[in-house]
């Protein structure tokens, strides 16, 4: 017997990459790296996060290695096992393939996930998960972090809620 | 001569009252006061957003004593110089009754702007500024914080950006 879909709900917390390289100095923009801040502002958010008692299940990450990196620094402060690299979270990417994906994992009844991209993809996912549009009109900043609380995926757009939305500064 | 209204632009801090003396305990619900606990924690936050560097050039509260005394201990820090009772953010207040205020007060150029009141008017006004609906989606906990970027308020519905939402834990 399997739970009813209004009974599944899990915390998404949408992560932004820290502070990179410049745009333009690498040619490929998927190589760009985490520059030093970048590097010590997200250990620091990953610290602050462990101290808040988060815990993420599953870590999905888009490819690009400026998001890698960041998401190497969340499991090395112990908030995931591991990462996972998830294709539609690279800039550009797609809501509705994430969705498809979500519906299968929440099925086994992990209650936390991460993911750690671009902007403006986190902000305008995280919107229309909320209010089923998308009006760009969220700040999501470097290592900013937006956290909801979504529902069963077949019902996820427009029925999720907002709890947190914050620049590092107010979370360091 | 006067700015255009595209280039007037408030921040605008929506600050929900602390923890209060339970429900019912009062016959009259407008004069529930903060318990200790919700005395405690309203003022560490308002500790915490002065470190943070922040200062309301107005601070405008709901009449109920609960939303005064937080307005009261946040201008005990120091975060403004007084506050100001504003009969529209008591409970069920009126959203456009505020927009009229604002208009008036942008128009002398004063950046940031606090209103102390009640769930779940300020996550509704707030939601409305932001998207222009509301879909009651957004999570506001006692003395917690929602930021937004408020533009000229005769096209603030819908036109807003939303840079802040956090329960006390997140800012402490």
């Amino acid at each position: 017997m399997t739970d009813l879909p209004s009974q599944i709900s899990t915390q998404v917390y949408f992560i932004r990459h820290g502070i990179a390289a410049e745009r333009g100095v690498y040619h490929d923009d998927s190589q760009r790296p985490l520059v030093e801040k970048g590097r010590l502002k997200t250990a620091k958010i990953a610290q602050r996060l462990m101290e808040l008692g988060l815990e993420f299940n599953t870590l999905l990450t888009s490819p690009f290695i400026r998001a890698t990196q960041t998401s190497e620094l969340l499991c090395q402060t112990g908030l995931a096992e591991k990462y996972q690299i998830f294709e539609p979270l690279a800039p550009g990417g797609n809501l509705e393939h994430w969705l498809y994906w979500l519906i299968t994992w929440q099925s086994v009844k992990r209650p936390t996930l991460a993911l750690v991209g671009h902007e403006p993809d986190l902000s305008n996912w995280a919107q229309q998960l909320v209010h089923g549009d998308n009006h760009h009109q969220w700040v999501l900043k470097k290592a900013g972090i937006i956290g909801l609380e979504v529902p069963d995926g077949q019902v996820a757009i427009g029925h999720s809620q907002l709890f947190w939305l914050a620049p590092p500064r107010l979370i360091l």
